[in-house]
């Protein structure tokens, strides 16, 4: 058999190395394309001029876009029999990413406990991206449900890992040559500074988008993630193709720009559940509330700890009474990003 | 809040500058995607090699490219309370863009009219984009009808601005070093030069494409053009997207290759009128009547004044007795074109 | 009348060379969204440190990108009055496409069969691509059913070409400096090297794609091909928009990844079928048959001669007894491809 059914739980070996293939080079191309997929208008992913002016040599892709490449190179060897992606820790982009670079990724199996019906088991594995110099720009955790080849094989000993809540801000990479002094307001599109928000605060941010298939196979093509329930209607009983949940996540970060211009890159993320499937033909939007400030190494720059939720009804809707989220809440975020100081 | 809910009628001021946000480098990406979106044919925008032979350094990016990119910028300041979109004038492409080149826009506010019920307002505005070396790349009138947050607002004195009906073909900029000689026929596509196109000739371009709402959704937001109505379905009572006027123009100027392949450069924009929305599923094609026709100071270089229609009926409607456009009719604009001469 | 209706069978000559029109240069732009498109994943194609680690100066663009905007170049002039695409011989890519890159078509006319009840006849074309240096980079035969202007017109004496069924391996180009000492199999997805694959093996591709309109026609545009069936719903009795052959075909390609991870390059077309058309709504899937095996000079790069086959059914599906396609397969491709040697 050529082709590979994909690893089951039992196929994990704690502290073992993943070599994911297909290694990427990323261009003004792909840049091109996650701008007409999403509403993305950060002005330092934007501008050549502005990203110069805040001290680096261009504009860098877009934080996301180095998110879902590695994410996708992941998925053959990690989400092809995932029953569930369960959640993100102690992520950082560590360095940004330039048109030209070629991305490669690999994971270390961290966690695995099985379910107590033993069918399946979740894995847990701390993911980095690397550059062509072999310099790392991302890491993250992420633990998935994986189904069992055979209910009956033997798994390891359960072992969770210990994460971190919150990536601690003192561990935050502010890019090389990140200045805000002298930031353009006008131009970035928004008049808010770190200054104007304060914890507890939250934002409507308005604009919505009703999303469709050709859009969402368009870019889980273009992270090369191979997740056959997001391209093949065969796949599930009802017929319908699973919206990949970074869609979800770069509509949300996207659409938060209304409210949120000035928080032009993210650097931490913190945790994320997926919290309902979206279909083709939901109407997503997005709300966000200051969950923490910190200040960074850089005096003009000062990071906002964000709950990003994307959902397909009203705004501030998350959970209800019992603490499960309710059922038109799509994705829950927690992330880290950096924002420019009036100084 | 953080989060504005745009300017109303009476926020203009007579004179007023207005800096609009997020500076855009655009690149090979979104030429890419204008060619996958559009049926885009024009030699000089598709071949570095014919735009080389035709005295160009290389391939500038396509006039419509420029002209969304920048009335992109202006959406979110200008048109997102507006209620319609009411025409265009005096529009000139001053410089040809190139790959890597970086936009910016600003508007001044050239004039103001209250509607007679006081419940909206027209709104003139003259905007000009220019490039990251501050020269200008492109200036245009628009007005729009814009909403009044409180219909009790008193308003400026009106103040209509004097519009040219058509730009002289004298104020037309042929871009530097532009020069037909020995221009290739064969390779663009079609034999007919300047000399053979008489004012009154009507064509119809016979192409068609239907319209799918993953098209027009990729297209408005590659320009950064915000507006709600054309992502959200609950923006509208019929729950229908209404799609941006100018995907229906860039879908008319090339469909027009078929009949004008050598009309390879907008230079001129007089005037245009979004005479009905459209909507996906709407087949569209285009027809052009010849205008008139005008030399240039470049001998080669011939100008030539087009009316170019998109409809969703036959080639060749436009107005009923009364002078109303007929409802297949979808665009109306007058612009100028450069084509090469034979000499 | 300044739009043509295109050429009808009597309108070609034997030897005759059509030059085809709109040069097109190709960029990083082109391959983003070929990735976009296409679940493409062939290591040479995706990252410039992979392709540099197979003695190349960089990643090419995909063959069939080549392939595609070649094709859709001859469109105006071959098949805009086509009734059917009848097949593909002798197809060879000669050299290395890469971004950048400028690329013209010119086509042979090599054979004209009227058929019996005069109504129509087969054109035979031999068509080249060649970049901007006049270097060729692709040629292929192809030829194709048109509608006769008028039945009455006499016909060209019967010409048919002696084409080759197979195009011999020793006739593959194997691009210069390709070397696949030292590849690495971890990196491009799969273990297996061209001494692991046996005639007569078949591989289920196992993937699969519910094709949309937004995407074929994305495509198809991307590579200029202006073919009305494709784009425009009135073209056809039921309504339906026909998806572009080329299309099928890359998605085929692409889907055979897994199973075929290391098929790095296409190098040759022994011949096609469009057996079934396809509309969207289709779930494409791919099964390949290993046909034959050859070294090539060099002594990493071995060729493996592939039947390709897409359909919207189970795999191995191909045809009933009585030789005629079955409903559900949609292309039959026969080509080599180069993988690497264990050495």
């Amino acid at each position: 058999m050529k082709t590979g059914a994909g690893r089951f739980f039992e196929d994990y070996r704690l502290g073992e190395t993943l070599v994911h293939a297909v290694p990427r080079t990323l261009t003004d191309g792909e840049r091109a394309l996650y701008h007409a997929l999403y509403p993305a208008r950060h002005a330092v992913f934007s501008s050549d001029e502005f990203a110069r002016a805040c001290g680096m040599s261009s504009s860098p892709l877009d934080d996301l876009i180095v998110f879902h490449t590695v994410f996708g190179k992941t998925v053959p060897d990690i989400s092809l029999n995932a029953v569930a992606n369960l959640g993100y820790a102690e992520g950082r982009w560590l360095r940004p990413v330039w048109p030209g670079d070629t991305l490669t990724a690999t994971s270390q199996v961290i966690g695995l406990r099985e379910t107590s019906n033993r069918t399946a088991g979740v894995v847990w594995v701390r993911t980095e991206g690397r550059n062509q110099r072999d310099e790392p720009v991302l890491s993250y955790v992420r633990w998935v449900m994986v189904r069992k080849r055979d209910a009956d094989a033997t798994a390891a000993a359960a072992t969770v890992p210990d994460l971190a809540a919150v990536v601690p801000s003192e561990a935050l990479v502010v890019p090389d040559g990140l200045d805000f002094t002298g930031y353009d307001f006008a131009r970035a599109g928004e008049p808010h500074a770190w200054e104007d928000y304060v914890p507890g605060e939250r934002i409507d941010h308005r604009d919505a988008v009703t999303v469709e298939e050709a859009e969402h196979m368009l870019a889980t093509r273009l992270w090369q993630n191979t997740a056959r329930v997001h391209f093949d209607v065969t796949q599930r009983q009802d017929g319908r193709r699973l919206i990949y949940g970074g869609h979800v996540l770069s509509l949300a970060r996207t659409l938060s720009f209304n409210g949120l211009a000035n928080a032009q890159m993210v650097v931490g993320l913190n945790g994320g559940s997926h919290a309902n499937p979206c279909f083709a033909g939901d109407t997503v939007r997005a709300w966000s509330e200051v969950l923490d400030k910190a200040e960074t190494a850089v005096p003009s720059v000062g990071a906002l700890r964000l709950r990003l939720v994307a959902t397909r009804g009203e705004p501030f809707l998350l959970r209800d009474a019992a603490g499960k989220y309710l059922p038109e809440v799509l994705l829950e975020l927690d992330y880290w990003a950096l924002l420019p100081r009036r100084g």
